[in-house]
């Protein structure tokens, strides 16, 4: 890092929308506990208490990230219920949240992932309240991070974090099989097939909900305004379109949904 | 304030939306005038023109923030009219904005308070837009503070801000009543009833709109998915929610409706 | 500038939304590549793939950032196809984004304005994703300049950027016709008609969708709640609005539709 200018950076990640301050009181916990950070969003609008989109969305995000970020993850169904609070140290950054498996991707990757259950009650804001540890309780732990402490002293090692089963994709013979995961922004539909699951197939005809998607494609420019495609995306993964166009509403695609890719033409 | 480290904070809360380039004509004017200001977004999505429900979200959320911070708050139904431009130190912290009520938590708290009708015409910028207050004249005026200068440079004192009456509880015998001040993302309804308005009986008995909201609750978790539940929520008040679902729609709950808490069952 | 304190200030613009993570993403890199860099969003929610509207938020947004500001903009319809990548300098600040006219406002204001064709391979990510030019191209683009590099290092000059003809105005004896451009996030809708357009008539009486909106007023405060209303707005813009309500849904009012003023009461 830049000697003479260290400014930690924070990501927030959350469901609580923009519209409320509760994402505000976040940022102003966070700025009074570490007045050098950098606050940067992910997004506040992902699936309200979803947890796979949730982790789609970080997967895709956080490795564009500088080493030593720390990312504030607050998608917690289980506020207030027994559902542990954890810190955790992996792929040479941070991550403070609820343990409910949205850290998902970053425990699998890393092996040398250590994480903490944050239990250290001296960390947390006074009052304490049991609706929102976002502000009182992972706020502060995540500015004690970015201040430069050691995120074991947040609390008692953990070796089991909760892990989500990601749906899979299945091969058999000339067709592969796997799910929509989460439509986005644009109605494109991102699915669990990974450019690495593609078979050495000379083509992929891509088939969800009924509707033919044509041999893979490269970019959304290569068929015209209104044409469905499906492609590789930015995040490696096989991505269902419409060009310009909404394919979720267009075609009523929706997360859950089955997709399949053969090497040769569906029959009709 | 750590010496050699002073970006002063200005937070921005309009209901401009943020799809039109209007709050980030603002961002481009503190920055221009106050390179050191670091900006953070309390909600640019308040309900259009509505004073109380921007009040009640600053009230939740101002706290929080670090000492000095200056508080740019552009909900302004009379821009152009002859309401006055405000700037005001309360709580250690500044505001700036037109004089319509939306500072009222800060003039009722801290009886310090201290206010000024921006008048002086020479932090404004030129050329000057009738409409657009909040960046030719407000944003100016938050940035001269934000760069250490005092506020009552800024025109006159005032001594009678305006202030809206916050909707009241009242208290009959057993018997607590009180309104619906706010709907928020989740469809979660926030009432005028603060955790201290709650007379010290054994239990609490929450109704509105016809729906019984059982005794209340500590947290969401504590009854299961899609079962209505009231509690105190993490603003200090009597909040009624849906676990995991939106209670506003399900139950047709809006701002202004009657809420009632008894000490004992109510009658079906 | 501030000798000792230097921090580049970088705008996003995109019509990505905020929701999915492809903003953050960006965010990341230029943060990684520029750890000094501010990032201050203009817009995120541009309409899809239009460039007449996303145009006409820059012309009215970018004057008001200081000079060396770096504007990264992508609203990309073309992405992967051969459109080209440019950097632009013009009005003493910087531009990034595809070559598909959203850059029209600052080609025609400032002679002196220099483009490149981003050409030269090594400041792109790897992988380079034909699908994401934001977060591979164009945000390290980008960084680049805002370190302090010239941008004319990134690739071959261009004399010959992408500009669209605005829709005009056209003057016909004491009538000017005109088109709507953009309907705002308050349901205003901003015209074509520029206060410079207006001819030195005594006043000037507007009529769209077949209402009449009477002569101009200077804001909005000067009609009832719910009236209609037609002022020069803060962008030195002919607008159409119903003074606390929302002429397009109220009207009809769509962009593209004409507009006209004269300079005596319309006939009924």
């Amino acid at each position: 890092m830049n000697p003479g200018f260290q400014e930690p950076i924070i990501t927030l990640t959350s469901d609580f929308g923009v519209s409320d301050g509760y994402v505000a009181s976040m940022r102003g916990v966070l700025l009074k506990l570490c007045p050098r950070a950098r606050l940067v969003d992910i997004s506040h609008d992902v699936p309200r208490h979803e947890i796979l989109p949730t982790a789609l969305i970080m997967e895709a995000t956080i490795p564009y990230f500088p080493a030593g970020t720390v990312h504030l993850v607050v998608v917690d169904p289980g506020v207030g219920s027994t559902r542990r609070a954890l810190a955790l140290a992996a792929a040479g950054q941070y991550f403070v949240g609820p343990d409910n498996g949205v850290f998902t991707p970053f425990l699998q990757e890393d092996v040398s992932a250590g994480a903490v259950a944050i239990e250290e009650k001296r960390f947390r804001l006074r009052p304490f309240s049991s609706t929102f540890h976002g502000r009182d309780l992972f706020a502060p732990a995540a500015a004690h991070i970015a201040r430069g402490s050691d995120y074991r002293s947040l609390g008692p090692a953990v070796d089991d974090p909760v892990k989500f089963q990601w749906p899979g994709t299945s091969l058999n013979g000339d067709e592969l099989a796997g799910v929509v995961l989460h439509v986005d922004h644009f109605g494109s539909c991102i699915t669990s097939i990974k450019a690495e699951d593609l078979p050495g197939w000379e083509a992929y005809y891509v088939r969800c909900c009924g509707v033919d998607f044509g041999p893979l494609k490269r970019h959304y420019a290569e068929v015209v305004s209104g044409a469905p495609l499906a492609l590789i995306n930015s995040m490696g993964r096989l991505e269902l379109a419409i060009a310009q166009g909404n394919a979720a509403v267009a075609l009523g695609i929706k997360a859950g949904d089955d997709v399949r890719v053969a090497a040769t033409k569906w029959a009709d």
